[in-house]
């Protein structure tokens, strides 16, 4: 699977602790592959495993369910890993860092193997298995209505790992050919002889003030070649002797 | 709603243009509510207005829903707005900027008041739609698996929003009572008492090396006073002499 090629180098396991719904589990993994992440482990899924629902709803992210760990305690699911972290809003009794995503994973090393872990449904993680994790991660979300949904919390979670190891690759952006300024200067020169030709400038002194603030605004514009044809054309059109109109 | 009072400041309006499905309109309430954005505009929702769907979907967020403002085209829409994104995958042919989301907010200033239209479920926004937009903003996501439903793009778009204008509250965390240096060093000093006592130091020439090393180890602990407290205890515990037991 294409996807699959685009992981996130050493990228965390997304652990999900007795997850209830087969579609929550399926659109977990889809939220993860979106953040390029691929090791899903599940402790206890409450409906077994393999689960249909879950490979149904992971449609794209189907390679992500076919390769997921699936274990019977929280201890076993985290024996191989460097580091793990809870994610829960509640359980602040507990003497453990309580800390943001981007706190959490910036300071990292790459080499570092982090596990997540997410909470069931109904209940989230219970105190046992938040006191295996290293840090509690919180969410900064609008702290009178933070409650988001299994899949929604791994879509949040992943992608701030994502924005912390992953370099933004670079914008596929401003694809303009920006217009040569020979190209541009040449434009404004036939405009104001044609708006001079027309009577445009109230008088000799203002002629200038008016032009400089019309080379501005259209400086703005940052002008592509396209544009400058385009102008061209409009300036044309514009300026045509259309006999029988009355002006 | 007590949620609503925690409304981004000047928040933008997230706008739903020709979206089907009432599920995903109420689902996107909710992600917006999540990161504190309130204001709620719809272009010609595929079922009419009002949507009970939506409705229940936004349970929590359903004065989000209440005060959606509804639209027959997208110039409607943002005609009162300052600054308009437009978030799609395509339409790549425009002479446009496509920014990644923390780019384009993080330097508008506070009284900017912006929009960010979201396209339909089918087909995203078209062409015109995207014309009307000042920038495209793309999620930086694994480019080989991009696709989020409406509500999860709603939700990563409103969060990286609240990350560029929200300072995050105040860690709720780290909340142990740190044990006084004076109750550490006392422990330290009751234990390598007790441990000589016990034969444990090899050599007196060992014996300093081996305590830096312990204390350094129950350095790395943090400990709180509470620590201290259990830490007594054990080691109380193991020096007790039970004259049956063979060593």
């Amino acid at each position: 699977m294409e996807a699959m090629q685009f992981a996130v180098k050493n990228g965390p396991a997304i652990i999900l602790v007795r997850p209830q719904l087969g579609e929550n589990i399926g659109a977990a993994a889809r939220a993860m592959l979106n953040c390029g992440l691929t090791k899903l482990r599940i402790v206890k899924p409450r409906d077994g495993w393999p689960n249909i629902k879950a490979l149904n709803t992971a449609s794209g992210a189907d390679a992500v369910i076919g390769e997921a760990l699936i274990f019977d305690d929280v201890s076993d699911a985290i024996a191989d890993l460097d580091l793990i972290f809870a994610t829960t809003s509640r359980a602040r009794d507990q003497v453990k860092d309580v800390i943001f995503p981007d706190q959490a994973f910036q300071k990292l090393p790459q080499q570092i193997h982090a596990g997540i872990m997410f909470g069931s449904e109904r209940n989230g993680l219970d105190n046992d298995e938040i006191c295996v994790a290293d840090s509690i991660i919180e969410i900064p979300l609008n702290p009178a209505f933070p409650s988001l949904n299994l899949a929604q919390a791994v879509l949040l979670v992943s992608y701030e790992w994502r924005r912390s190891h992953v370099k933004n690759h670079p914008p596929s952006v401003v694809k303009r050919a920006a217009a040569k300024k020979s190209d541009i200067i040449s434009f404004f020169n036939m405009l104001e002889k044609e708006l001079e030709y027309k009577g445009f400038y109230p008088s000799p002194s203002m002629q200038q003030k008016m032009s400089r603030n019309m080379r501005n605004m259209f400086q703005r514009i940052q002008l592509s070649e396209q544009d400058i044809q385009s102008l061209y054309g409009i300036v044309k059109a514009l300026s045509r002797n259309i006999p029988d109109k009355k002006v």
